[in-house]
């Protein structure tokens, strides 16, 4: 029997992605797909590519209730805006969070990116669930807090070198992203005749994801380390590449920094040691491309990832695979195109 | 001495335009440019190619006190918006109005493709200003309305069959267009994840340009011909690309009709038949390139123009130049680059 | 157990497509594909969307050798080279020709468009597979020449009139398409710096499709007409978007003419009818999106294919299903993403 | 009276912007424009922005004789082959190389990057054109080495720094550039397929033009630092976008870093300091825009220039107008556009 499961922010391009992945997901069933802007609508009215292939129409009901006829939430919704839902269904089913409201343990690391948390005293009953880390915790989580797009990106490119403790003196990290990231609701920064063909950084050393990278590499690593975040904008829809520079303590080898980077990837199917990491061969896919160059003590990592599905819906069906017991890779494991 | 202008609707991106041709030109002083969303601000704090080299504010001053201190003034506002404005500064100022509401001869056609026409007397008090073919005209002219940015694509594709009376049977414009036909503002339709990699039609049968462009034929021509006209979105930022489909009479050949379109345009500067019309090639000019095939009676003509210079600002500041007196290339002899 | 299928010209983007579709799909196992360029190395060195999720290496071996080992071979070679490989196959296995070497039936047309044919007596051994009108034929044929992309697009768009004999006058398709059409070797038309950004019209009146798309359409449609057929370069990876023009011999309104094609399409699984046609929503599926706008007597269909799917390899699956008594929709039943 | 000045090389994409901003300059007539590959046909055959507006033809002479029949010659030829064709005009003519090869001091380098250098002792007759920082050796110049594409974003992001001796520790520079830096020349890299949508890092940590910057860095700054330079590919035709990660003795604040700026490039005409730097304000400009972050001890300073102009052919008419007498800013000073 299937499991059941509600989407709430279902008509984001996040909504988006968790319907095309889940609704053609063999072990669950998407009960619920709740947006206030398009209520009584099939989902395909605002997702398109949806057209002719569901009956499933956006709801609005209230996240308590949903929670108790449902085995799994994934909350959908902009930051600032979980915190005031999430709380409502907790214990009463499981959850997957995708905003960064329980990402970040330190309250008041929380309130100068973002605002005031108002239920601060809930960030410790969620798992940041990043399954190449702590799948086995991911496993018996009840609430999971699903990790931000840049994070996914930047923490693949850097935790195998920090759980080596080998991120010392400055680790830099240089993000490019598409447009999707800044979600369904046209803006002038998303205005095609200005971000068409446009290259620009925004947020320097201001975004908000720098914390949570900060957080968990620095859980990780044993030593010091300063760390630099910076954001751009790219003239793409889709895709999140990050350049991260390293100094290490001592001379090393492209070589020996792959064998590292493979023992922890392994046996991660969505992990892919490459010669160059790309964002249009990952696009529209779970994988996170990682390409490794080294001189001297000096190391640069690349990966690439989709920053809808990696970076956001398709690690949240990982997340919800692992916590409902079924294959990590169940509805995920399909390639992009080429080109 | 220089000769004062106004722009009225300078934060647009018809108005930016204007500003880049006019703050260059030698001929004019921009005195004033109008805006009400940026009163006082410099106007490259919305036009930020402008930085450093104007120190014009955005400003906003009733039209007939502004049409006292000029001698020109060119209207950049939305369609149904100018109607109201241009009526205070008629017989004040010389006037050129790029919007629609003075482009369409007959006001139940405006009604039913804009809305009920505000001032419908004062149509006639206006030229339409299309230097190819009225150049004597819109010398002497007080008012000029402006053509349209498809009109301008159209028109010049086939008026020189039209003035032969070749158009009969059906006449078909297929039309494409890049995003910033649609304006400044943002919206759905031009949300950059949306847009991008996007190819649609919209307003099919329905664009209210087609009116603009079967009136300018239907006078030219003599005989009887059915009129189509179909728009598209193209994802580009500029451009106009025009695909004209003739049914002819008879027989002739792509030399034939070739000494036809070079009698009408051989002097005319902006005007170039070329193997192949291009978007790019005319970016950022006020160039329309032609190109012309043929096959036994069926004849296709292309044409590429950059929907804000040619199709907007450009045939604006040409037909100023006229009005005023100067050269009729002045500020405009520029080419386009290449990539 | 699972049949088994050859690709020849596996290296081209035609062939990733194949390869993508194939190496996931449940009936089907691909043994062989055949790439002179990259012999021995494993596909995913050209198709890097395919790393790591296969051990399929590009081989170089005789056509008549694969047939005996395989039950079906996909050509997706170039036009021209096809018509010197697939006759060594024929009678050995199923045969699915992606190129148009057997998809005229005139060979003096073939002429004219291409080059002069070397297996002319062969042309009549192939079935045209186009499932949404033929499909008892496919599955039972041996051979089947899989239908261009842009006959795809225009096909899906006319045949419903053509079939109740409503095509008159003048056809005229204006088709636009994007990068991916070209094929994977680079040209001065592909290269970035030129193509992106850029429209254009190409090979206007001439283009090797036309006489495809007219065969196809004066088979079904009883009544005389006159048909025009124009290509354009929009600056896009993949799509294709067909305007096709009819006028029809009697008023008529939309809803009629979306009754009609309902008639034809509804049981169809890879064609909607739908408000909009548009490229980005059928991209990487294969679908077949179809917008329907009239005007008294004037009809404007619009489709959005993605070329290099439904326009290719994704109808040659739906093809090879059939001729392998699969159900039509194994392994092709997926959206697009949404952005 | 006019100078008189030659392209060698005019062929290419640097060549293009030569000629369309020399053949609009006041002060210069181009009497040759020599390119190998179509000898005898007008310029705009290949620059099609051009056609009608030149009489020009592609010729092709000895290098010395060109030599004493114009004032300058400018060579926009890849690097390794104008070292052994400028040779031949040294002495004879003024020049202005805009390929790699008069840039690198030491020929070891060179030779480590490109190839062995075939005349290494005439690099020390060519001063380094680098107008904002050796305007008045540039003046009496007689042999100019052009800086690179991705060396005039980065050393204008960081040379005040480097003249105050602000540079220590680690000064990295993350590069983005727009396809047109790879040539007219068509290749894989820059197929419109695969360079669409896509974004890349290449050459990582060996990227000929590192040495180049870091010669240039070193020379100015007084203490010793560590550069790190990596160089992405970005989905645009246009423009060079540098995150310039600098690591200073002491906290300093935007304002203070402001001013330093401010001291070297208040009086340069092509420098803007500005909120936000962005590829497409600059785009077909000869602007540079600087933008400023700052925390605490740690810079990030951004720039964006079109790769092709201030990046290329607008630098080297910047130089040469200095090298003959004329006003800098001499058909130089013109807006992009906005859209």
């Amino acid at each position: 029997m299937k499991k059941k499961v509600a989407i709430i922010g279902a008509g984001g391009y996040v909504g988006s992605e968790l319907l095309r992945l889940l609704l053609f997901h063999d072990g669950v069933e998407v009960t619920k797909a709740i947006s206030l802007e398009n209520i009584g609508e099939n989902v395909a009215v605002v997702h398109k590519n949806l057209q002719n292939l569901t009956s499933l129409c956006f709801s609005n009901e209230p996240a308590d209730k949903i929670a108790k006829e449902v085995d799994l939430i994934l909350f959908a919704l902009p930051h600032c805006l979980a915190m005031n839902m999430v709380p409502k269904a907790i214990g009463k089913a499981k959850i997957i969070d995708l905003s960064a409201d329980y990402r970040i343990e330190n309250p008041k690391t929380y309130e100068q990116f973002y605002k005031k948390h108002s239920s601060p005293q809930l960030i410790k009953e969620f798992i940041y669930g990043f399954p190449e880390f702590n799948k086995e915790e991911v496993k018996k989580a009840e609430n999971i807090a699903n990790p931000g797009c840049f994070p996914t990106g930047a923490l693949l490119a850097l935790m195998p070198l920090a759980k080596e403790n080998m991120l010392t003196d400055h680790v830099i990290v240089d993000a490019k992203t598409g447009s999707s990231g800044s979600g369904v609701h046209p803006g002038l920064g998303t205005h095609h005749s200005e971000r068409a063909e446009d290259f620009k950084a925004y947020k320097v050393l201001k975004h908000q994801h720098g914390p949570e990278i900060e957080q968990e590499l620095k859980k990780a690593n044993k030593k010091e380390f300063d760390f630099t975040f910076v954001t751009h904008s790219a003239p793409m829809i889709r895709g999140i590449f990050i350049t991260a520079y390293v100094f290490l303590e001592k001379e090393t080898t492209k070589e020996e920094l792959e064998k590292i980077y493979k023992k922890y990837y392994e046996k991660e199917p969505f992990v892919r040691i490459v010669e160059q990491a790309r964002s249009t061969v990952v696009k529209g896919t779970n994988f996170c491309d990682i390409s490794i160059a080294c001189q001297g003590k000096k190391a640069v990592i690349t990966t690439a990832v989709d920053n809808l599905v990696k970076g956001a819906a398709g690690t949240a069906v990982q997340n919800m695979n692992l916590m409902l017991g079924f294959e990590e890779t169940k509805g995920l494991m399909f390639p992009g195109t080429h080109p």
